[in-house]
Parts: structure tokens; C-alpha cells; sequence
């Protein structure tokens, strides 16, 4: 029986590497590219096909799982070896820059589509239905099938926009609590006396402050409506803690 | 059949007053004692005993669900109507202002426990089963009893903690939390998308921007301990936002 499932690379086995093939692998016709051989172990322990050099890149799509540093580097190796009609997309944690990389890097006769899964290792559960994948369109039409593909395969909320709207929304949902969760992480012990809003927090800065060190980077320092809505939001907070209180009895 | 039941008097039918009731109906032998005639109207549409004057306050334990600017007011009207032997206990989301007023309004031969109660008319579920009840002995030794009676009978989390420690633990749990609630409620529309935690995280805003504003005065302008908390953590986020965002390339 002919196998109708798209052909999908993705390259870098790290942690959402995994994360990824583990749940497009039903899907897909998979294969995992990764310059690093422990990586492509790792893979090979897990039965998936691992490619060992760009120049296998024939898949239909090719989807980048590596950090935003790591982009540029990534797609200047890729893109002599891609074929026209390919749909190319990274997963990077914030939107504009990545968009604008591939939109400079990458051969006009590919397909270009900015993603940002709204989940990672800490916060999938066993599937990822619900779960929100938010697809930027920066080049071709194709990404619609791709959209309803991983609507139906794998139940999850497919939220289109611009890489503009996505990190300046971004910024409040990583960036913003990210630097809460490390902020709250920077107090010591956490209280033992909770209500159930607290605690709920808590667990919530907790998933958070569990992210990889490069997550943290890229959700402040790299989106960059971050730094005014941190610091709108300082004021604010210095403004009603200081009203507050220093107004009381 | 005689009613072996404690018998308890709930001062105060508002919010608060009527969920106490609501739950300890069917562990005492409840009377409801409110100088509102609407609250008292409020009681008795709901089958309960209401009691119109405080020298008829003969229960065996006098329950206060009076928010703190109410309480001395409260603790004198009481005082000279309370019978040896009677324990009194306060439901105020801070414990060391109150306990300070029950030790010095309160006459030597009744019975004085500060209680904080961890959850509200927002946060309560069904049954009260796993909620935290934060308990600080004033004066006397049957709060033991008390305490015992509310672990067995409705499946509290019973704390038991000095009034200091327990400001300490909830300038964090509450004060903090109150602050961030309503500064991210400043911040407008809430982002459309949106993580795992970040949900979580936005429900627990959310249940905390629900409660009664004599919450927030209590929680962030009565605890001595919310100020130099607050300006530690803004301090921190202050930082963390700019050593990111700035260093960054």
C-alpha cells in the first residue's frame, strides 16, 4: 500500500524535537535531520529515519525545531538543497524575526510559513488536543492544507496571524510571565499557606520556570514589545503597591 | 433526640457569612446574628435561625464574618454579652491586626482562636474537601476541638501558625497575588493566544479580581508585610526586564 501521509523532515532532535516527532509521526512520513550523531541516536533509538546530510531535504515539508540563534546558521546550510513547492517552517517562540530570516534566506521557489506551538516538553500532555498552533503565512498558499491537516490529526486550535500580532501578544503571554516566574522564583521559599488561586499560579510560574534557559531568552530578550510592556506593567504595579499601602491606616 | 451538635452563632450574612453557613449547617446547631434586617431577611429565606440582638448570643462558639474595618466596631457591640467559656473566632484575611483587637475588646473569660479561612465565595467548590483552614490560637485551649471537628467534618486542611507567620506566608499567597491581578488587569485585553501556563495562570488572575474590594484592602493595605514584599518583587521584575531586554542583541 502506497503511503499518502506527506513526507515531513525536522531538523534538531532536541527536546521539541522529540516533542514533535512523537505526535507528527502517525501523521507523517517522518525523517529527522540533526548534525549532532548523539542526536541522531536518539532518533534511531526511537525508530524514526534519520538523514545525515542537508542534501537529502526532499521532503514536502521540511520543519525547523531549532532555536532562534541557531536559525540563520540553519537555514543558510538548508537552503541550496531545498526543491521548488517544499513548505518550509520554523517553530521559533517568537514570530517577527524568524519570518524575516526565512523570508531573507530562503530561495523564492520554497514555501514559507512562520509557527509558534503554544506548548512544549512541560506543558503537552499525552496528546495535544486543544492546544494552540499559532501559523503566520509569509510565503505560498499551501499552509492551509497544513493548517487543516494538524486541525483534524491532532485536534489542535490553529490560530492565523501576522508575526507582528503574534509577538506583540507574545509579549504578554511568554515574555511577561516568564519574567514573573523568575521574578517569584528569586523570593525563596514558597508559602506553605495557599489559597487555591495561589496555588494555581504557582503551578502555572512553576511550568514556566521549567522551560529550556534558550525559551526564557527568546520570549524577553528577543521579542522586543517585551521591554515596554515590562516596563508599563513595573509602573503599574510599583503605582498600586505603593498607593496601596503606603495610603492605608 | 437531643442535638449533641455545637451550637455556633455566624456574625455577619454577607458573602462570606452565607458560605461559612452553607457549609457548617450540618455540623452545628446554627444561628445567624446580622444588624442588617435585608441579611437577616437573607438568612431566614434560607430556612436558617437568625438571632436580632447580641445579648442573645449564648452559642458556644461566635463566629465573626465581618470584614477587618468592621471588626472592633463588632468586638465592642459583642464583648459585654459574651458568657464564660464561649470561643470567639475571627474569619479576617489577615490575623495579626485581629488578634490584637480580640486579646484587648474581648473579656478575659472567653475563648479567643484567629482563623483565616483560605478560600472565598469565588474559590470554594462544592465541598470545602483539600481547602486550606489557617488556625492561631489567642487565648484558651478548645480550639483543638474546633479544629478537629472541621478536619473530620468538612475535610479541611487545618494550618495551625502563629498570626506574624501567617501575614509573612500571605503577603505572598494574597498581598503579591492581589497586586498582580490587578496590575495585569490594567495591562486591557488579554491576549487572544496563549499557553498552557499562561492560562492557568490568567484563571488564577481572574478568580482573584473577583473578590469583594474590602479583599484587596485587607490582603495588600492591612498586612504590614505586603509593602516591603511588593517593593522587593518589583525591584526584581525591574531588573530582570532590563538586564534581558537590554543586554540583548
Amino acid at each position: 500500500m502506497t503511503d499518502t501521509r506527506p513526507s515531513l523532515t525536522i531538523i534538531g532532535f532536541g527536546a521539541f524535537g522529540r516533542l514533535l516527532a512523537h505526535h507528527l509521526a502517525p501523521h507523517a512520513s517522518l525523517t529527522i535531520l540533526d548534525a549532532d550523531p548523539t542526536a541522531r541516536d536518539a532518533a534511531r533509538a526511537r525508530g524514526l529515519d534519520v538523514l545525515t546530510d542537508p542534501s537529502a531535504l526532499t521532503a514536502d515539508i521540511v520543519v525547523l525545531a531549532v532555536p532562534l540563534p541557531a536559525l540563520g546558521t540553519c537555514l543558510a546550510q538548508i537552503a541550496p538543497h531545498l526543491r521548488p513547492g517544499q513548505i518550509v517552517a520554523d517553530t521559533c517562540s517568537i514570530k517577527e524575526a524568524p519570518a524575516r530570516l526565512m523570508r531573507e534566506l530562503l530561495p523564492k521557489h520554497v514555501e514559507v510559513l512562520a509557527t509558534h506551538p503554544m506548548f512544549g516538553p512541560n506543558s503537552a500532555g499525552k496528546d495535544l488536543r486543544g492546544q494552540q498552533l499559532v501559523l503566520c503565512p509569509v510565503r505560498g498558499k499551501r499552509w492551509r492544507r497544513l493548517g487543516a491537516l494538524l486541525r483534524r490529526g491532532l485536534g489542535l486550535q490553529v490560530i492565523v496571524t501576522t508575526p507582528t500580532e503574534h509577538d506583540r501578544q507574545a509579549a504578554v503571554t511568554q515574555g511577561l510571565t516568564h519574567l514573573l516566574a523568575r521574578a517569584f522564583s528569586m523570593l525563596g521559599d514558597q508559602p506553605r499557606i495557599r489559597t487555591r488561586s495561589f496555588a494555581l499560579m504557582s503551578d502555572a510560574l512553576a511550568m514556566v520556570a521549567g522551560d529550556a534557559p534558550e525559551v526564557f531568552e527568546a520570549v524577553t530578550r528577543q521579542n522586543p514589545h517585551v521591554l515596554p510592556l515590562a516596563r508599563d506593567f513595573t509602573q503599574k504595579l510599583k503605582a498600586l503597591g505603593e498607593t496601596a499601602l503606603t495610603s492605608g491606616d
